[in-house]
């Protein structure tokens, strides 16, 4: 059995607290948040602080946390040499503090607040400095069901790079799409088909080849 | 019985023979292509023929061609006062030859050559001059299941545009999320479910709202 805290109690916290508490072979034993009232719901399920320092030692700890707060946070942490991994996508592992054995564990998919997280649609960005610790982070994927990848820093903040293309760029694209519709009163709904089939066409065809049949069509005039 | 002749031997209209073909209600009466080479696979299923005389009056006649070649083909179909209508996002109504009852059947969405379409993620947009028309075509996009709007003239040249927005630049997205992913060698794989997921989030929710959460996880800094 793992032992995982985890720090924050933001969108991506939340789902991981789901990830792990509905896995075997994984076990959340604290949860950390500064605010004294979110996760009191959870308390059933896990042990629940809002002091650090109550906080003990665990197989990992995950920093759910907002970028800024990652290298303050992983140094209050009342505990040294245990493996403390945070979940940024642009980051340095080297700004977790060095008294920690370090790590990067960074789920590269958006997450709604409100909607259930498929981790086998999560994809997860493992960064280590020791070698024993990709097993343990690869075991953690394995149990809440999601693919994994060992991606090095500079890796990662391209990818970090690329997920700001598929992602916000293209949900721009979409509103331009929306307020294009909106101007002649024509119901978004209709381009929604064609907006899903396009996204799952470069699941199997390369983007470089899918652009072909649409511009065909589509570009000619 | 909704009898239907096919004109056009490109990738829409493979789709749209299986699509008739699969369907109660709608039956295909004749296909026709140009090319003496095309089509002799399916001569068993229906009506194939290369010379455009030998067509017959149907129900509805469906033009699947190139835009370039709606006006003419119109023309030199050997009947008239029957309902033909071209498959186009751009081109109007009035293409079409006068002889006709007139129509336009413009499914929005993105065609790939060998995956079997799911007509019920076509939605089609559906243009007429007469009212009776109107009818008919909706029988038909029911009877293959997919779902209709009627779109005039305007709106479907802005929807055209639209599409071009979520589907063609959008795949452009893609592709330079490929091509940054390539230059540090890493598996584009890594990106497919955030592709999927960020086109399935605007399924549910509106692309003004969708863009709040990954702007505030990926554009801090």
């Amino acid at each position: 059995m793992i032992n995982i805290n985890l720090i924050g109690a933001g969108n991506l916290a939340h789902h991981l607290f789901r990830g792990i508490y509905n896995s075997e072979g994984v076990k959340l034993q604290q949860w950390y948040s500064r605010d004294k009232k979110r996760l009191s719901a959870f308390s059933s399920k896990t042990g629940i602080i809002h002091d650090l320092k109550a906080l003990q030692q665990a197989d990992l700890t995950i920093l759910a946390v907002s970028d800024d707060a990652i290298g303050e946070l992983s140094s209050a942490l009342p505990f040294d040499d245990q493996l403390v991994v945070h979940t940024s996508g642009s980051v340095s592992i080297h700004e977790l503090d060095k008294k920690h054995r370090r790590g990067v564990f960074y789920p590269l998919q958006t997450f709604s607040k409100d909607v259930d997280v498929d981790f086998s649609h999560v994809p997860f960005c493992l960064e280590i400095l020791e070698k024993e610790d990709l097993i343990l982070l690869k075991k953690v994927c394995e149990a809440i069901g999601s693919p994994y990848y060992k991606i090095n820093t500079e890796q990662r903040q391209t990818l970090h790079l690329a997920a700001v293309f598929v992602n916000n760029f293209t949900n721009q694209l979409y509103r331009i799409g929306h307020e294009i519709t909106d101007i002649k009163n024509i119901n978004f709904d209709i381009l929604k088909p064609l907006i899903l089939e396009t996204a799952k066409k470069v699941q199997e065809v390369s983007p470089y080849m899918a652009q072909t049949g649409p511009a065909k069509r589509y570009d000619k005039k």
